[in-house]
């Protein structure tokens, strides 16, 4: 008799069960030790995979639209303001996440476009901001409907300066806003004097203070910055503070020689060195960039936008164009600033989950072991979530690397075939916005999308 | 019977050998799968280790010691000339390492000085400056004799500025010099015309640049910038590109509005962007401040300096005043630059290891898996030599911690009687120098130190 089957006729039995609890229940009531395994059976149709696993198209097609994600070449090459870049005009607004109407926005979202609209001078008041935003006075548009991205509320109005960032490999450009620092800010939904005060500076000194450094310093390979980032600890969604130090050293010269006064070059300077976060921006751009260059494959089930505005939480597919799949945002589960709760906390905001959809963020966690401090959890978790994220990825980034797992890439390209077969949900690295508008930040953590949006790509792939 | 007691009757063996090989190879005679343990008895006689043992003042001895080096608070407060900070005369070199002469000192060892002697227009040519050097026409002193420090050679002459760290906890002040890049630079012996220019560059750019900038930053606490980024993949001696990019960006903004022209900023902070390795000097210096807090404590074990000059290595114990103990100096292990090979390194050079006597470099390659990659070896290795390194140290850093090991304070203060009982000997990452003088760095690898060394320093306790 082998050793093997010797220690299961000798040893203690160890049940694992998944599904249906009857047999758990029943093992439990005979004292016996169970492990229970939260697995359900995929909400989508057998049918409706099949089909979709079935399209002689499907394998090619996400082979091809995962390669091009991931062999984009993203470059920060301007800096400029959203009315002249974008074509955005006085009156309106783009916003994170699926479209939303002012009726079902979240505090954040109501909080940011308030203070956009001051920021503007469309209003003199929050007040008056609020009512011409609940009249209908303004047009609200996706972000991404325009190839642009913003952390949290996203909101982007006219005078607002955009990185803009060009897929060398593949020709496509993206827009994200500057980053305003943590705390009381805009896109977490804040609209006080301090916040809109901090916007018009921006507007007028850091906007072109980083136009003529990023001019004069010319394209800056942003995947090479993010592929080192990786090896200092960064995940490029919630700790960006090695991709924002060696951004800062790159552009620091040029900074120096940009037409500038030394004082407006200083304070530059010391907002982005205040600001560890300052790379997400950029950061996330080139990540909208890189899988906006896989879009539009037929039969691929490959995810090439999550985003979510404070209500709905979307995702679209190379596969099915420009359709969003929606379902209710969640709840992000973390670590508090302050005296702020669970009960404090809007459900998941922003555009920022584009890491995740390019492989980086919550995909790249193990890279961040420090990141916990920041979102929760132990060490451990930030490696299983790295792990847990290649059941469902097509492909292994080049790039971007894992050095605590040996260099292994990064796990990069959701394929949604792959989330509903496992059950297994995209994680995704996090800050919270306090619900109620004005708050701004109230924490960071963890948050998965809602499963059904899955399914519902799959059944639209399925009968497309 | 037991689970565990069944297991070893109905299991194969496994067996565990150590110390003579008598027992292991009867085994393997007898097909039996044997584990040899590379131990082997403590090369002290036992009867020395019982007196250090059971010196009533070592236990407290070493905890004062150990908790001195530890709660130092290093703080870069100024940047300025050797020969006004150190006194240092024209003539008078410093170099790494425990003292030595022409006569003995290796290759880059003689580059460096060679390469000094022109700097300082001591000399027209090389062979004028070896021929001077070798008649003793000048002084040499271990830079550990005045509280400095320097990388590989070491060589310090009076026209080179010294970063200046005072420890504010215990008052003390260490010093070392700018760093100048990697490849064909002086610390690694190369000597040639664009050696001796940037070394003119430093001294009448560099150095008084960095030393506005200081001034008007005030003191940096030197201390928390190596604890970030031991968090972002440093480990502070071979790997600084976390901290070196902390610090530019720390002071950026000072740099920017310092008295100097916007030229020579602009130079400044590209040669530093231009340097992964600028960080390691004043790091050194933190170190050297730190370990030097915990000397002449009576009885203790703790080493409080490791050094090699190129030809010996050499350490300093607490107890055992500013004795040296002295070995020859190994040839580090590690990969090679370009067509290099080991037929072409000289032996283990350098004051750097005051990073691995004061628990950081490697002793902290946990912290900085991507390190492999430049020294060596595989993944799983840099987490194996920190763990590794808990065994011969007294304590665990409060303020370094290795996010990889849940936060674990890096493995801190080396006590000889802990190398000499377990035969472990502390492990150092290392520049590589050509032997031949004029060649630079050649790559870069791990090392130990002989291990008589712990065995005479010991002794010297047991006697003293």
């Amino acid at each position: 008799m082998s050793d093997r089957l010797h220690g299961l006729l000798t040893r203690e039995p160890r049940v694992v069960t998944a599904g249906a609890s009857v047999l758990a229940e029943a093992l439990t009531r005979q004292a016996v030790p169970v492990q229970e395994v939260d697995w359900r059976p995929p909400a989508t149709s057998a049918a409706e995979l099949a089909v979709v696993l079935g399209d002689p198209r499907h394998a090619t097609a996400n082979t091809t639209a995962v390669q091009r994600m991931l062999t984009a070449r993203p470059h920060l090459v301007d800096v400029r303001p959203a009315g002249e870049v974008l074509g955005l005009e006085r009156g309106t607004f783009l916003h994170a996440g699926p479209p939303i109407t002012w009726e079902r926005a979240s505090g954040p979202m109501r909080g940011a476009l308030i203070g956009a609209m001051l920021f503007e001078d469309l209003a003199d008041t929050p007040e008056q901001a609020e009512k011409l935003l609940a009249a209908g006075g303004v047009r609200l548009d996706s972000c991404h409907h325009h190839h642009a991205v913003g952390p949290m509320a996203g909101v982007v109005s006219p005078s607002m300066w955009m990185f803009v960032v060009r897929d060398f490999e593949h020709g496509g450009t993206a827009y994200c806003s500057l980053n305003e620092g943590l705390g009381k800010v805009l896109r977490y939904g804040a609209y006080g004097p301090e916040v809109i005060e901090r916007l018009r500076w921006m507007s007028a000194v850091l906007g072109p203070v980083m136009q003529a450094a990023v001019l004069r310093h010319g394209p800056m390979d942003l995947k090479a910055v993010m592929a080192q980032a990786l090896q200092m600890g960064d995940e490029l969604h919630n700790r960006n503070r090695a991709a924002t130090s060696l951004f800062l050293r790159e552009l620091a010269s040029d900074l120096v020689e940009c037409e500038a006064s030394q004082s407006d070059i200083a304070e530059v300077l010391r907002f982005v060195n205040g600001n560890d976060h300052f790379f997400l921006n950029p950061g996330m751009a080139a990540c909208k960039v890189s899988a906006d260059s896989a879009r539009d494959v037929p039969g691929s089930s490959l995810v090439v936008a999550m985003a979510r505005n404070g209500t709905d939480f979307g995702i679209q597919v190379s596969g099915t164009g420009d359709r969003w799949f929606t379902g209710p945002a969640g709840v992000p589960d973390g670590l508090y600033l302050g005296a702020f709760g669970p009960d404090d906390a809007n459900p998941d905001i922003g555009d920022s989950a584009i890491t995740e959809t390019a492989g980086v963020g919550g995909f790249a966690m193990a890279s961040a072991p420090a990141i916990v401090r920041f979102v929760g959890g132990e060490v451990p978790d930030a490696l299983a979530a790295t792990r847990r994220m290649y059941e469902i990825t097509l492909a292994e980034s080049s790039a971007f690397q894992v050095p605590i797992l040996s260099f292994r890439g990064t796990p990069s390209g959701i394929d949604v075939t792959k989330v509903v077969r496992t059950g297994i949900l995209p994680v995704i690295n996090t800050g919270m916005a306090g619900k109620v508008p004005g708050t701004g930040q109230i924490g960071a953590g963890l948050v998965s999308p809602p499963a059904n949006i899955f399914a519902d790509a799959v059944q639209a792939l399925a009968t497309g």
